[in-house]
């Protein structure tokens, strides 16, 4: 397999299409993965995309269709009449075909419904709405293969031909009660080893890990990934098993708040691409523009409540970006360095000692630094030694104090319930700035005396 | 289950472990899923650790070993001798005990060796260690569940039974021919389904996804992610089947990268905790804060070239702060936009389309930005008509070529074989303050006509 897609390729299907050979268009497609054949939708248009999904059967485009990127998705399925889309939504396992339905406009949906023929499917759809998207329920299936404790391996083996119909990829087999409480699971080396006329209840490992239906998709994620499971049973109140949650979901998840997190360190609020509209490339960038707006109107502000040195020491001035760009990075350092043990929870000890720690490593930092930034300014921008020394312990001080504020933002911002990775982006490099040019300013004017 | 761990608990274990009480240590530690008690050492110190570890039985405590922290499980091995640390390799999977024999001393490595009994266990761990950490091969195990085509299904069923012994989690059934070539694979439904008598061949999937042994790491987490694989097989140069790469292996790897990312751009070289020592912590974070400082003085040097702005148009100075910051957060956003696109190759269209497309932002954000300054500038800091208009324009300008040179970065870098997230760091906010700081006195210099 592993077919790469071609430029040609693309271009071909397209003129294929302008001619309408769809029989060509069907012997080629057949050779590609679905996941390619997303891919090549996502380089023709809408038309040419809708006309391919139309004629493929439904087994393939619905797979398709969980592939393609949502903005795309929901421009395609403008062209799909309420039967057409609930075919589709037929063929799909119910968590991506929730997936999708959810994205429809109110009005549809309903209609959608009514259209799916799979009474059960429709109704495993419909419960599976009524959950918050980013809980267990959000992201369950109701397809899994469930075993009663009573039954024998041979009836077993019977019933989950039936049931492996229906589910894609048999990652565990669960036990249940009569009523459906979950009891345990089935391992598959048991199920093959034991004899035909064994007792499921004598075979079934008791153990296993559960969540409850209403669980946080966050801890569903630090759960999957802390025991290493492929797939986890979701229980409701009652512990009844009602759905089960695979990894594969939970990879997406983990990646959309590694993006999350990196964008917001970068200071862009919302889910850009380099190809979204002008309009929301700016909504999600201006704001952070006018935080560090603000930050520099703050410096200003300083700057001119410093008047001496304006008259006096001007060449105090030319060191200012070097003090601002020191206090950004340093304060960003030390936040992210917080901010990924928060994340992972690998923060041990006390916060004096880390305080401290930090403090530690800044003064190395800020000693290096300063050593040089005196000479050069002396020898080259010729400043006075006065001036050079306020300089240079200007340096340390603000790496000190942007480090020990960097490593307090994100655990002020946590115990808020804000996303500590708010800390990284412009926010603290703004407060950093303003905060480090004011301590320049003021170990200037102690030193100088004036 | 999911019981989790309270301070109590841990005390009452260091308890134990000071009396020697190892009956009720075992009691305790029996109820606790094998992750719990990696994180219950994470809090011990390594003698308790040890101790632990040499009490539990080696089937627990290899996969105890598996989820400890890789500088906290160094440490605990030291008190382990080579036949000791054979034991637990022997229960591992062969892809976990490579990663843990790499970790050891070159001459301990061959002395663990030789006291693993198992021979072919040794033979798979020495191949594995042959191969680089972020290949495919690096990352795969030996062991999976491999049937002939030419087997009958009950064969097959026989010889899975001896083989899902030594498999953890059986997910996917791979068919072979008797050279050991790479057929297809087998679904547990259709095994299911088919009569015991019906040769393999007649049943198998021909269709499966695979990598070579010599794949780089990231295209093998690429393909696993885009075909939606939890298993991938892994063939030699003849397509023999010589190993397996499971999810969760990409599942670390994912993250690790995520990691690096971030702490890329936060201008952090290697991975660093908060709770690491001085000289490490230094050594991450000094390189980015001279290339700051570099920048600093850069700076230093362009402000005081411009001699007649420090004596004759000293207001402009106090503006400096906020040119600088806006110059570095534009450049980090728009770098950070073209770094995800690249990662998740979502990036479509010209270049051309691109900078046009993002110049328009830049235009937009500067012109909102510019205004509010224009007005604050000349009515709070009594700037004249001309300097709030020097002002203006080039806050606008900085924005349109921060905005462009944090779009081309990630490109050259990743021309170069350089990871572009390199350029969301402090390079991407050095080079952007400085070329801002002297677009901002250029445009100055012309509009107030010196």
């Amino acid at each position: 397999m592993q077919s790469t897609l071609k430029p040609e390729t693309i271009k071909q299907v397209a003129e294929l299409i302008a001619n309408r050979e769809d029989d060509a268009i069907v012997a080629i497609l057949s050779d590609f993965h679905f996941a390619d054949i997303a891919e090549m939708l996502d380089e023709l248009d809408i038309e040419e995309s809708t006309y391919i999904l139309k004629l493929l059967d439904s087994e393939v485009t619905s797979e398709v269709f969980i592939e393609i990127d949502d903005e795309l998705r929901k421009k395609i399925l403008k062209n799909f009449s309420p039967s057409e889309i609930a075919e589709e939504l037929e063929e799909m396992d119910t968590d991506d075909a929730t997936d999708i339905i959810t994205e429809l406009d109110d009005d549809i949906q309903q209609d959608v419904i009514r259209h799916i023929e799979d009474i059960e499917h429709a109704e495993d759809i419909l419960e599976l709405m009524g959950y918050g998207e980013d809980t267990a329920g959000g992201l369950m299936a109701k397809e899994l293969v469930k075993v009663k404790e009573t039954w024998t391996v041979a009836r077993c083996v019977r019933e989950m031909r039936r049931q492996a119909e229906d589910v894609t990829r048999v990652h565990s087999i669960y036990v249940t009660d009569d009523a459906g409480v979950l009891k345990g699971r089935l391992s598959l080396k048991d199920l093959l080893t034991a004899s035909a006329r064994t007792h499921i209840s004598e075979v079934y490992i008791p153990k296993v890990d559960y969540v409850s239906v209403h669980a946080e998709a966050e801890e569903v994620a630090r759960i999957m990934r802390k025991y290493d499971l492929e797939a986890i049973p979701v229980v409701d109140g009652n512990h009844v098993l009602v759905g089960r949650i695979t990894i594969d979901d939970i990879i997406d998840f983990l990646e959309e708040e590694a993006e999350k997190d990196y964008q917001l360190a970068a200071g862009i609020t919302e889910d850009v691409e380099a190809d979204d509209g002008l309009f929301k490339q700016t909504r999600a960038r201006l704001p952070w523009l006018l935080i560090g707006m603000l930050g520099g109107l703050g410096a200003a502000t300083i700057i001119s409540g410093f008047e001496v040195i304006m008259t006096q020491y001007p060449k105090l001035l030319i060191f200012v970006p070097l003090i601002q760009a020191t206090a950004g990075n340093v304060g960003v350092q030390s936040s992210a360095i917080i901010v990924q043990g928060l994340a992972n929870s690998s923060l041990k000890g006390h916060l004096m000692a880390r305080i401290i720690r930090e403090t530690a490593v800044a003064l190395v930092n800020g000693i290096s630094l300063a050593l040089i930034v005196l000479i050069v300014s002396h020898f080259i921008f010729f400043t006075s030694y006065l001036e050079s020394l306020s300089i240079g312990i200007a340096l340390v001080a603000v790496i000190i104090l942007a480090a020990i504020v960097g490593n307090l933002i994100p655990f002020f911002l946590d115990s808020r319930g804000i996303d500590p990775a708010v800390a990284t982006g412009p926010f603290i490099t703004t407060s950093n700035d303003v905060l480090g040019i004011f301590t320049y300013f003021l170990i200037a004017k102690t030193i100088l005396g004036f």
